[in-house]
Protein backbone atom coordinates (compact mmCIF):
# COMPACT_ATOMS: atom_id res chain seq x y z
CA UNK A 1 0.00 0.00 0.00
CA UNK A 2 1.16 3.37 -0.50
CA UNK A 3 1.79 6.09 1.62
CA UNK A 4 -1.21 8.46 2.17
CA UNK A 5 -0.97 11.72 -0.26
CA UNK A 6 -0.75 15.05 2.22
CA UNK A 7 -1.91 17.67 -0.17
CA UNK A 8 -1.21 21.30 1.45
CA UNK A 9 -4.42 23.51 1.19
CA UNK A 10 -3.38 26.50 3.10
CA UNK A 11 -2.26 28.68 0.04
CA UNK A 12 -5.43 29.98 -0.52
CA UNK A 13 -7.10 33.29 -1.64
CA UNK A 14 -9.31 32.86 0.68
CA UNK A 15 -6.93 33.96 3.28
CA UNK A 16 -6.49 37.77 3.42
CA UNK A 17 -3.24 37.51 3.48
CA UNK A 18 -2.80 35.11 0.80
CA UNK A 19 -5.11 36.99 -0.82
CA UNK A 20 -3.28 40.14 -0.74
CA UNK A 21 0.35 38.76 -1.46
CA UNK A 22 -1.31 37.14 -4.64
CA UNK A 23 -2.51 40.86 -5.85
CA UNK A 24 1.10 42.27 -4.87
CA UNK A 25 2.68 39.80 -6.18
CA UNK A 26 4.32 39.64 -3.05
CA UNK A 27 6.47 36.10 -2.89
CA UNK A 28 7.20 36.04 1.01
CA UNK A 29 3.74 35.26 3.18
CA UNK A 30 3.10 33.00 0.12
CA UNK A 31 6.77 30.78 0.04
CA UNK A 32 6.14 30.93 4.05
CA UNK A 33 3.32 29.24 4.14
CA UNK A 34 4.81 26.85 1.22
CA UNK A 35 7.84 25.90 3.71
CA UNK A 36 5.50 25.83 6.86
CA UNK A 37 3.37 23.15 4.98
CA UNK A 38 6.24 20.98 3.73
CA UNK A 39 7.90 21.15 6.71
CA UNK A 40 4.77 19.33 8.19
CA UNK A 41 4.85 16.98 6.55
CA UNK A 42 3.35 17.78 2.44
CA UNK A 43 3.75 16.02 -0.49
CA UNK A 44 1.83 18.75 -2.88
CA UNK A 45 1.22 22.23 -2.10
CA UNK A 46 -2.33 23.47 -3.43
CA UNK A 47 -2.06 27.05 -5.32
CA UNK A 48 -5.42 28.41 -4.64
CA UNK A 49 -6.23 31.40 -6.57
CA UNK A 50 -9.51 31.82 -6.70
CA UNK A 51 -12.00 32.29 -9.43
CA UNK A 52 -9.54 34.73 -10.90
CA UNK A 53 -11.59 35.89 -13.21
CA UNK A 54 -9.60 39.07 -14.40
CA UNK A 55 -6.33 37.90 -14.18
CA UNK A 56 -6.08 34.66 -13.72
CA UNK A 57 -3.38 33.36 -16.59
CA UNK A 58 -1.07 36.18 -15.17
CA UNK A 59 -1.42 35.19 -11.26
CA UNK A 60 -0.98 31.34 -12.00
CA UNK A 61 1.97 32.14 -14.27
CA UNK A 62 3.60 34.23 -11.88
CA UNK A 63 2.52 31.93 -8.98
CA UNK A 64 4.22 28.46 -10.33
CA UNK A 65 7.33 29.88 -10.96
CA UNK A 66 7.85 31.60 -8.08
CA UNK A 67 7.10 29.10 -5.89
CA UNK A 68 9.08 25.88 -8.06
CA UNK A 69 11.89 28.02 -8.69
CA UNK A 70 12.28 29.11 -4.82
CA UNK A 71 11.64 25.47 -3.61
CA UNK A 72 12.90 22.93 -5.61
CA UNK A 73 10.13 22.27 -8.27
CA UNK A 74 8.20 21.57 -5.77
CA UNK A 75 4.91 19.28 -6.64
CA UNK A 76 1.85 21.91 -6.73
CA UNK A 77 -2.07 21.52 -7.44
CA UNK A 78 -3.12 24.46 -9.85
CA UNK A 79 -6.40 25.32 -8.25
CA UNK A 80 -8.73 27.67 -9.78
CA UNK A 81 -12.52 27.40 -11.60
CA UNK A 82 -10.31 29.76 -14.45
CA UNK A 83 -9.84 26.92 -17.12
CA UNK A 84 -7.33 29.15 -19.24
CA UNK A 85 -5.39 30.24 -15.64
CA UNK A 86 -4.55 26.78 -15.29
CA UNK A 87 -3.52 25.97 -18.94
CA UNK A 88 -1.03 29.12 -18.19
CA UNK A 89 0.28 27.63 -14.99
CA UNK A 90 0.70 24.09 -16.87
CA UNK A 91 2.61 25.97 -19.65
CA UNK A 92 5.16 26.77 -17.03
CA UNK A 93 5.27 23.80 -14.69
CA UNK A 94 8.51 22.02 -13.92
CA UNK A 95 7.59 18.02 -13.60
CA UNK A 96 11.04 17.45 -12.26
CA UNK A 97 9.36 16.01 -9.23
CA UNK A 98 5.93 14.50 -10.07
CA UNK A 99 3.49 15.58 -12.73
CA UNK A 100 0.90 18.61 -11.51
CA UNK A 101 -2.87 18.60 -10.41
CA UNK A 102 -5.55 19.97 -11.99
CA UNK A 103 -7.76 20.71 -9.38
CA UNK A 104 -10.45 19.91 -9.84
CA UNK A 105 -12.49 18.38 -12.80
CA UNK A 106 -16.25 17.30 -12.13
CA UNK A 107 -18.71 15.47 -14.14
CA UNK A 108 -20.68 18.30 -15.08
CA UNK A 109 -19.45 21.74 -16.80
CA UNK A 110 -16.09 21.22 -15.65
CA UNK A 111 -15.71 17.39 -17.14
CA UNK A 112 -13.03 19.31 -19.83
CA UNK A 113 -10.84 19.60 -17.17
CA UNK A 114 -10.20 15.69 -17.50
CA UNK A 115 -9.16 17.27 -21.39
CA UNK A 116 -6.92 19.63 -20.36
CA UNK A 117 -4.98 16.89 -18.11
CA UNK A 118 -4.95 14.06 -20.58
CA UNK A 119 -3.51 16.85 -23.07
CA UNK A 120 -0.69 17.73 -20.66
CA UNK A 121 -0.53 14.49 -18.97
CA UNK A 122 -0.92 16.35 -15.46
CA UNK A 123 -2.68 14.23 -12.53
CA UNK A 124 -6.46 15.91 -11.99
CA UNK A 125 -8.85 15.72 -9.36
CA UNK A 126 -12.08 14.41 -10.04
CA UNK A 127 -15.13 15.60 -8.24
CA UNK A 128 -17.98 12.88 -8.23
CA UNK A 129 -20.67 15.17 -9.01
CA UNK A 130 -22.43 17.29 -11.14
CA UNK A 131 -25.39 19.57 -10.02
CA UNK A 132 -25.06 20.21 -6.29
CA UNK A 133 -24.30 16.94 -4.38
CA UNK A 134 -25.50 13.79 -5.37
CA UNK A 135 -28.10 12.13 -3.79
CA UNK A 136 -26.79 8.95 -3.25
CA UNK A 137 -23.82 6.25 -4.04
CA UNK A 138 -25.63 5.14 -6.96
CA UNK A 139 -25.58 9.10 -8.57
CA UNK A 140 -22.05 9.35 -7.05
CA UNK A 141 -20.62 6.12 -8.28
CA UNK A 142 -22.25 7.31 -11.80
CA UNK A 143 -20.31 10.61 -11.90
CA UNK A 144 -17.06 8.46 -10.95
CA UNK A 145 -17.87 6.46 -13.71
CA UNK A 146 -18.18 9.49 -16.16
CA UNK A 147 -14.79 10.43 -14.98
CA UNK A 148 -13.17 7.21 -15.82
CA UNK A 149 -14.65 6.56 -18.89
CA UNK A 150 -13.53 10.57 -20.33
CA UNK A 151 -9.75 10.11 -18.95
CA UNK A 152 -9.32 6.38 -20.23
CA UNK A 153 -10.65 7.19 -23.55
CA UNK A 154 -8.47 10.04 -23.56
CA UNK A 155 -5.17 7.45 -22.78
CA UNK A 156 -4.81 8.72 -19.36
CA UNK A 157 -3.06 6.21 -16.48
CA UNK A 158 -6.63 6.28 -13.98
CA UNK A 159 -4.26 6.46 -11.09
CA UNK A 160 -3.70 10.25 -12.68
CA UNK A 161 -7.13 11.40 -11.79
CA UNK A 162 -8.10 11.64 -8.04
CA UNK A 163 -11.81 10.76 -7.59
CA UNK A 164 -13.53 12.83 -5.22
CA UNK A 165 -16.57 11.76 -3.42
CA UNK A 166 -17.34 15.36 -1.95
CA UNK A 167 -16.75 15.15 1.75
CA UNK A 168 -19.94 16.64 3.55
CA UNK A 169 -20.40 18.26 6.67
CA UNK A 170 -21.57 16.58 9.24
CA UNK A 171 -23.44 19.88 10.87
CA UNK A 172 -26.63 19.12 8.20
CA UNK A 173 -25.80 15.88 6.41
CA UNK A 174 -24.79 13.96 9.55
CA UNK A 175 -27.03 10.81 7.69
CA UNK A 176 -24.23 11.17 4.42
CA UNK A 177 -21.01 10.20 6.10
CA UNK A 178 -21.43 6.79 6.29
CA UNK A 179 -22.33 7.11 2.64
CA UNK A 180 -19.06 9.17 1.45
CA UNK A 181 -17.06 6.39 3.12
CA UNK A 182 -18.89 3.43 1.78
CA UNK A 183 -18.68 5.47 -1.98
CA UNK A 184 -14.56 5.74 -0.71
CA UNK A 185 -14.41 2.03 -0.16
CA UNK A 186 -16.01 1.09 -3.63
CA UNK A 187 -13.72 3.77 -5.54
CA UNK A 188 -10.50 1.82 -3.49
CA UNK A 189 -12.30 -1.45 -4.48
CA UNK A 190 -12.25 -0.80 -8.13
CA UNK A 191 -8.33 0.29 -8.16
CA UNK A 192 -9.07 4.10 -8.17
CA UNK A 193 -7.00 6.72 -6.17
CA UNK A 194 -9.35 8.92 -3.88
CA UNK A 195 -8.96 12.53 -2.07
CA UNK A 196 -11.13 14.88 -0.71
CA UNK A 197 -11.39 18.36 0.70
CA UNK A 198 -11.54 17.24 4.93
CA UNK A 199 -12.19 20.16 5.82
CA UNK A 200 -15.59 20.04 4.34
CA UNK A 201 -16.44 17.30 7.10
CA UNK A 202 -16.48 19.60 10.17
CA UNK A 203 -17.55 22.87 8.59
CA UNK A 204 -19.80 24.95 10.95
CA UNK A 205 -18.87 23.22 13.93
CA UNK A 206 -17.08 24.96 17.13
CA UNK A 207 -13.28 25.53 16.44
CA UNK A 208 -11.56 23.42 19.33
CA UNK A 209 -14.19 20.20 17.45
CA UNK A 210 -12.74 20.72 14.08
CA UNK A 211 -9.60 18.88 14.53
CA UNK A 212 -11.05 15.88 16.23
CA UNK A 213 -13.80 15.03 13.67
CA UNK A 214 -12.03 15.83 10.70
CA UNK A 215 -9.11 13.58 11.77
CA UNK A 216 -11.58 10.56 13.41
CA UNK A 217 -13.31 10.67 10.08
CA UNK A 218 -9.94 10.93 8.29
CA UNK A 219 -8.89 7.46 10.02
CA UNK A 220 -11.95 6.17 8.90
CA UNK A 221 -11.58 6.71 5.33
CA UNK A 222 -7.99 5.61 5.63
CA UNK A 223 -9.60 2.56 6.92
CA UNK A 224 -11.48 2.46 3.33
CA UNK A 225 -9.07 3.15 1.50
CA UNK A 226 -8.71 6.88 0.86
CA UNK A 227 -5.67 7.85 -0.74
CA UNK A 228 -5.20 11.73 -0.08
CA UNK A 229 -6.79 14.68 1.17
CA UNK A 230 -6.26 18.15 0.83
CA UNK A 231 -5.72 19.70 4.39
CA UNK A 232 -3.62 21.51 6.80
CA UNK A 233 -0.88 19.71 7.44
CA UNK A 234 0.03 21.69 9.57
CA UNK A 235 -2.88 20.73 11.99
CA UNK A 236 -1.03 18.24 14.61
CA UNK A 237 -3.90 15.89 15.21
CA UNK A 238 -4.65 15.33 11.91
CA UNK A 239 -0.61 14.59 10.78
CA UNK A 240 -0.46 12.05 14.02
CA UNK A 241 -4.04 10.25 12.35
CA UNK A 242 -2.34 10.35 8.70
CA UNK A 243 1.12 8.71 10.21
CA UNK A 244 -0.64 6.41 12.19
CA UNK A 245 -3.15 4.99 10.26
CA UNK A 246 -0.39 4.49 7.76
CA UNK A 247 1.53 2.56 10.41
CA UNK A 248 -1.69 0.23 10.52
CA UNK A 249 -1.94 0.37 7.11
CA UNK A 250 1.38 -1.20 6.82
CA UNK A 251 2.10 1.66 4.51
CA UNK A 252 5.06 2.92 6.60
CA UNK A 253 6.87 1.05 8.74
CA UNK A 254 7.03 1.33 12.57
CA UNK A 255 9.75 3.25 14.91
CA UNK A 256 9.26 4.47 18.17
CA UNK A 257 9.99 7.84 16.44
CA UNK A 258 7.37 7.60 13.61
CA UNK A 259 5.10 11.05 14.83
CA UNK A 260 8.88 13.10 14.82
CA UNK A 261 9.69 11.79 10.97
CA UNK A 262 8.26 12.85 7.73
CA UNK A 263 9.79 10.45 5.63
CA UNK A 264 8.40 10.88 2.10
CA UNK A 265 7.66 14.44 2.36
CA UNK A 266 8.36 17.01 -0.02
CA UNK A 267 12.20 18.62 0.69
CA UNK A 268 12.83 21.98 -0.98
CA UNK A 269 16.25 22.55 0.26
CA UNK A 270 17.50 20.82 -3.29
CA UNK B 1 -26.45 1.15 14.07
CA UNK B 2 -25.96 0.99 18.06
CA UNK B 3 -23.85 3.52 19.78
CA UNK B 4 -20.14 1.48 20.75
CA UNK B 5 -20.18 -0.15 23.83
CA UNK B 6 -17.47 1.14 26.45
CA UNK B 7 -16.34 -1.78 28.46
CA UNK B 8 -14.11 -0.27 31.54
CA UNK B 9 -10.72 -2.01 31.98
CA UNK B 10 -9.38 0.08 34.80
CA UNK B 11 -10.41 -2.75 37.83
CA UNK B 12 -7.42 -4.93 36.49
CA UNK B 13 -5.51 -6.92 39.57
CA UNK B 14 -2.49 -6.13 37.15
CA UNK B 15 -2.62 -2.82 39.06
CA UNK B 16 -1.23 -2.68 42.17
CA UNK B 17 -3.73 -0.72 44.36
CA UNK B 18 -6.62 -2.79 43.04
CA UNK B 19 -4.44 -6.06 43.61
CA UNK B 20 -3.97 -4.87 47.68
CA UNK B 21 -7.84 -4.15 47.27
CA UNK B 22 -9.12 -7.04 46.45
CA UNK B 23 -6.42 -9.24 49.12
CA UNK B 24 -7.62 -6.96 51.78
CA UNK B 25 -11.55 -6.54 50.71
CA UNK B 26 -11.01 -2.83 50.98
CA UNK B 27 -14.28 -1.42 48.55
CA UNK B 28 -12.75 2.08 48.50
CA UNK B 29 -10.04 1.87 45.58
CA UNK B 30 -12.72 -0.57 43.76
CA UNK B 31 -15.10 2.25 43.99
CA UNK B 32 -13.30 4.63 43.28
CA UNK B 33 -11.79 3.49 39.74
CA UNK B 34 -15.79 2.26 39.00
CA UNK B 35 -17.12 5.56 39.23
CA UNK B 36 -14.24 7.41 37.04
CA UNK B 37 -14.89 4.81 34.56
CA UNK B 38 -18.77 5.39 34.40
CA UNK B 39 -18.29 9.12 34.94
CA UNK B 40 -16.12 9.28 31.87
CA UNK B 41 -18.81 7.48 30.10
CA UNK B 42 -18.26 3.54 30.44
CA UNK B 43 -21.42 1.49 30.15
CA UNK B 44 -20.20 -1.96 31.78
CA UNK B 45 -17.04 -2.33 34.22
CA UNK B 46 -14.79 -5.13 33.73
CA UNK B 47 -14.12 -6.69 37.12
CA UNK B 48 -10.31 -8.53 36.93
CA UNK B 49 -9.35 -10.51 39.06
CA UNK B 50 -6.56 -12.40 37.69
CA UNK B 51 -5.82 -16.43 37.52
CA UNK B 52 -7.13 -16.31 41.19
CA UNK B 53 -6.30 -19.78 41.50
CA UNK B 54 -6.77 -19.69 45.84
CA UNK B 55 -9.62 -17.48 46.50
CA UNK B 56 -11.59 -16.50 43.11
CA UNK B 57 -14.72 -17.89 44.09
CA UNK B 58 -14.85 -15.73 47.50
CA UNK B 59 -13.25 -12.99 45.68
CA UNK B 60 -16.13 -12.73 42.58
CA UNK B 61 -18.92 -13.00 44.63
CA UNK B 62 -17.59 -10.41 47.27
CA UNK B 63 -16.63 -7.89 44.26
CA UNK B 64 -19.63 -8.58 42.30
CA UNK B 65 -22.29 -7.83 45.41
CA UNK B 66 -19.84 -5.08 46.62
CA UNK B 67 -19.79 -3.39 43.22
CA UNK B 68 -23.75 -3.50 42.39
CA UNK B 69 -24.68 -2.60 46.02
CA UNK B 70 -23.12 0.57 46.11
CA UNK B 71 -23.19 1.60 42.23
CA UNK B 72 -26.98 0.84 41.31
CA UNK B 73 -26.22 -2.65 40.09
CA UNK B 74 -24.03 -1.65 37.61
CA UNK B 75 -23.43 -3.79 34.09
CA UNK B 76 -20.34 -5.75 34.81
CA UNK B 77 -17.74 -8.13 32.69
CA UNK B 78 -16.44 -10.75 35.19
CA UNK B 79 -13.23 -11.27 34.16
CA UNK B 80 -11.15 -14.66 35.67
CA UNK B 81 -9.48 -17.78 34.24
CA UNK B 82 -11.17 -19.54 37.08
CA UNK B 83 -14.43 -20.68 35.93
CA UNK B 84 -15.46 -21.63 39.21
CA UNK B 85 -14.97 -17.74 40.20
CA UNK B 86 -16.89 -16.96 37.40
CA UNK B 87 -19.85 -19.27 38.26
CA UNK B 88 -19.63 -17.82 41.66
CA UNK B 89 -20.39 -14.25 40.77
CA UNK B 90 -22.95 -15.40 38.25
CA UNK B 91 -25.01 -16.57 41.02
CA UNK B 92 -24.89 -13.41 43.06
CA UNK B 93 -24.84 -10.98 39.75
CA UNK B 94 -28.38 -8.62 40.04
CA UNK B 95 -29.14 -8.62 36.07
CA UNK B 96 -31.90 -5.77 36.75
CA UNK B 97 -29.81 -3.00 34.12
CA UNK B 98 -27.95 -5.48 32.25
CA UNK B 99 -26.56 -9.08 31.39
CA UNK B 100 -23.04 -10.27 32.96
CA UNK B 101 -20.81 -10.50 30.23
CA UNK B 102 -18.21 -13.39 30.94
CA UNK B 103 -14.92 -12.70 29.67
CA UNK B 104 -13.49 -14.77 27.97
CA UNK B 105 -14.23 -17.84 26.18
CA UNK B 106 -11.93 -18.98 23.83
CA UNK B 107 -12.42 -21.65 20.40
CA UNK B 108 -9.96 -24.20 22.54
CA UNK B 109 -9.47 -24.93 26.45
CA UNK B 110 -11.68 -22.30 27.12
CA UNK B 111 -14.65 -22.94 24.63
CA UNK B 112 -16.64 -24.14 27.83
CA UNK B 113 -17.40 -20.96 28.67
CA UNK B 114 -20.02 -20.95 26.57
CA UNK B 115 -21.84 -23.29 28.04
CA UNK B 116 -21.91 -21.42 31.46
CA UNK B 117 -22.95 -18.22 29.48
CA UNK B 118 -26.02 -20.13 27.94
CA UNK B 119 -26.78 -22.00 31.33
CA UNK B 120 -26.71 -18.59 33.26
CA UNK B 121 -28.58 -16.39 29.88
CA UNK B 122 -25.30 -13.85 30.15
CA UNK B 123 -23.62 -12.18 27.03
CA UNK B 124 -19.74 -13.85 26.75
CA UNK B 125 -16.24 -12.26 24.99
CA UNK B 126 -15.28 -15.13 22.44
CA UNK B 127 -11.66 -14.74 21.85
CA UNK B 128 -11.11 -15.96 17.73
CA UNK B 129 -7.87 -17.52 18.74
CA UNK B 130 -7.12 -21.32 20.14
CA UNK B 131 -3.40 -21.77 21.00
CA UNK B 132 -1.91 -18.74 20.56
CA UNK B 133 -2.35 -16.45 17.71
CA UNK B 134 -4.38 -16.89 14.74
CA UNK B 135 -2.06 -17.97 11.45
CA UNK B 136 -3.85 -15.69 9.67
CA UNK B 137 -7.90 -14.95 8.78
CA UNK B 138 -8.79 -17.96 7.52
CA UNK B 139 -7.94 -19.52 10.80
CA UNK B 140 -9.35 -16.40 13.07
CA UNK B 141 -12.77 -17.18 11.17
CA UNK B 142 -12.87 -20.66 11.80
CA UNK B 143 -12.65 -20.39 15.49
CA UNK B 144 -15.07 -17.69 15.22
CA UNK B 145 -17.52 -19.89 13.64
CA UNK B 146 -16.71 -22.73 16.10
CA UNK B 147 -17.45 -20.58 18.72
CA UNK B 148 -20.60 -19.11 17.31
CA UNK B 149 -21.81 -22.79 16.57
CA UNK B 150 -21.45 -23.62 19.76
CA UNK B 151 -23.51 -20.86 20.73
CA UNK B 152 -26.20 -21.11 18.66
CA UNK B 153 -26.42 -24.66 19.69
CA UNK B 154 -26.81 -23.94 23.03
CA UNK B 155 -29.82 -21.63 21.96
CA UNK B 156 -28.05 -18.68 22.48
CA UNK B 157 -28.62 -14.91 20.84
CA UNK B 158 -26.02 -14.56 18.55
CA UNK B 159 -25.86 -10.74 19.95
CA UNK B 160 -25.07 -12.38 23.10
CA UNK B 161 -21.49 -12.95 21.57
CA UNK B 162 -18.81 -10.79 22.03
CA UNK B 163 -16.32 -11.83 19.02
CA UNK B 164 -12.97 -10.62 19.57
CA UNK B 165 -10.31 -10.85 16.68
CA UNK B 166 -7.62 -10.73 19.21
CA UNK B 167 -5.68 -7.06 18.67
CA UNK B 168 -2.37 -7.41 18.46
CA UNK B 169 0.73 -5.24 18.72
CA UNK B 170 2.22 -3.25 16.13
CA UNK B 171 5.20 -3.06 17.51
CA UNK B 172 6.29 -6.45 16.62
CA UNK B 173 3.53 -7.36 14.83
CA UNK B 174 2.55 -4.19 12.41
CA UNK B 175 1.63 -6.41 9.47
CA UNK B 176 -1.08 -8.54 11.20
CA UNK B 177 -2.99 -4.92 12.05
CA UNK B 178 -4.57 -4.49 8.44
CA UNK B 179 -5.88 -8.67 8.60
CA UNK B 180 -7.58 -7.60 12.47
CA UNK B 181 -9.03 -4.76 10.86
CA UNK B 182 -10.49 -7.51 7.99
CA UNK B 183 -11.36 -9.51 10.40
CA UNK B 184 -14.06 -7.16 12.31
CA UNK B 185 -15.06 -6.34 8.83
CA UNK B 186 -15.95 -9.76 8.28
CA UNK B 187 -17.96 -10.75 11.36
CA UNK B 188 -19.48 -7.41 11.38
CA UNK B 189 -21.14 -8.12 8.31
CA UNK B 190 -22.38 -11.75 9.36
CA UNK B 191 -24.01 -9.86 11.27
CA UNK B 192 -21.90 -10.41 14.80
CA UNK B 193 -21.07 -8.33 17.50
CA UNK B 194 -17.41 -7.46 18.05
CA UNK B 195 -15.32 -6.51 20.85
CA UNK B 196 -11.19 -6.66 22.04
CA UNK B 197 -9.08 -5.66 24.38
CA UNK B 198 -7.57 -1.87 21.87
CA UNK B 199 -4.53 -1.54 24.13
CA UNK B 200 -2.93 -4.85 22.88
CA UNK B 201 -2.22 -2.40 19.71
CA UNK B 202 0.38 -0.14 21.55
CA UNK B 203 1.54 -2.29 23.99
CA UNK B 204 5.33 -1.18 24.50
CA UNK B 205 5.44 1.57 22.68
CA UNK B 206 6.05 5.01 24.13
CA UNK B 207 3.76 6.53 26.92
CA UNK B 208 2.90 9.19 24.79
CA UNK B 209 2.30 6.99 21.60
CA UNK B 210 -0.06 5.23 23.12
CA UNK B 211 -3.31 6.98 23.35
CA UNK B 212 -2.70 8.35 19.76
CA UNK B 213 -2.12 4.80 18.13
CA UNK B 214 -4.90 2.95 19.81
CA UNK B 215 -7.77 5.90 19.23
CA UNK B 216 -6.66 5.66 15.37
CA UNK B 217 -6.65 1.93 15.77
CA UNK B 218 -10.07 2.42 16.90
CA UNK B 219 -11.30 4.72 14.44
CA UNK B 220 -10.22 2.27 12.00
CA UNK B 221 -11.87 -0.82 13.66
CA UNK B 222 -14.94 1.33 14.13
CA UNK B 223 -15.19 2.08 10.15
CA UNK B 224 -14.72 -1.41 9.59
CA UNK B 225 -17.99 -2.10 12.67
CA UNK B 226 -16.14 -2.51 15.66
CA UNK B 227 -18.80 -2.90 18.43
CA UNK B 228 -17.29 -2.54 21.11
CA UNK B 229 -13.77 -2.56 23.44
CA UNK B 230 -12.10 -2.99 26.44
CA UNK B 231 -10.99 0.15 27.14
CA UNK B 232 -9.55 2.83 29.62
CA UNK B 233 -12.58 5.53 29.61
CA UNK B 234 -10.42 8.11 31.30
CA UNK B 235 -8.57 8.39 28.35
CA UNK B 236 -9.84 11.33 26.48
CA UNK B 237 -8.44 10.67 23.40
CA UNK B 238 -10.09 7.56 22.81
CA UNK B 239 -13.53 8.78 23.87
CA UNK B 240 -13.43 12.02 21.39
CA UNK B 241 -12.38 8.85 18.99
CA UNK B 242 -15.60 6.90 19.94
CA UNK B 243 -17.78 9.81 20.28
CA UNK B 244 -16.80 11.27 16.92
CA UNK B 245 -16.78 8.03 15.36
CA UNK B 246 -20.34 7.32 16.84
CA UNK B 247 -21.00 10.63 15.10
CA UNK B 248 -19.58 9.65 11.43
CA UNK B 249 -21.35 6.40 11.45
CA UNK B 250 -24.61 8.06 12.84
CA UNK B 251 -25.15 5.92 15.98
CA UNK B 252 -25.45 8.98 17.92
CA UNK B 253 -26.88 12.69 16.62
CA UNK B 254 -24.76 15.58 16.71
CA UNK B 255 -24.78 18.52 18.82
CA UNK B 256 -21.87 21.31 19.37
CA UNK B 257 -21.71 19.97 23.10
CA UNK B 258 -21.36 16.50 21.30
CA UNK B 259 -17.91 15.50 23.36
CA UNK B 260 -19.26 17.07 26.72
CA UNK B 261 -22.17 14.31 26.70
CA UNK B 262 -21.84 10.83 28.04
CA UNK B 263 -25.52 9.69 26.46
CA UNK B 264 -26.47 6.71 27.43
CA UNK B 265 -22.95 6.13 29.88
CA UNK B 266 -24.39 3.74 33.20
CA UNK B 267 -25.68 5.86 35.45
CA UNK B 268 -24.57 5.03 39.17
CA UNK B 269 -26.93 7.37 41.01
CA UNK B 270 -30.42 5.21 41.08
Amino acid sequence: MEKFMIIGERIHCISPSIRKALAERDPEPILKRAKEQLDAGAHYIDFNIGPAERDGEEVMTWGVQMLQSELNNVPLALDTANRKAIEAGLKVYNRTHAKPILNSADAGGRIDLIDLAAEYDAKVIGLCAKEGIPRDNDERMAYCQEILEKGLTLGMEPTDILFDPLCLVIKGMQDKQAEVLEAIKMMTEMGLLTTGGLSNVSNGCPKHIRPILDSNFLAMAMANGFSSAIVNPCDELLMQTIKSCDIINGASLYADSFLELNEGAFSYNA
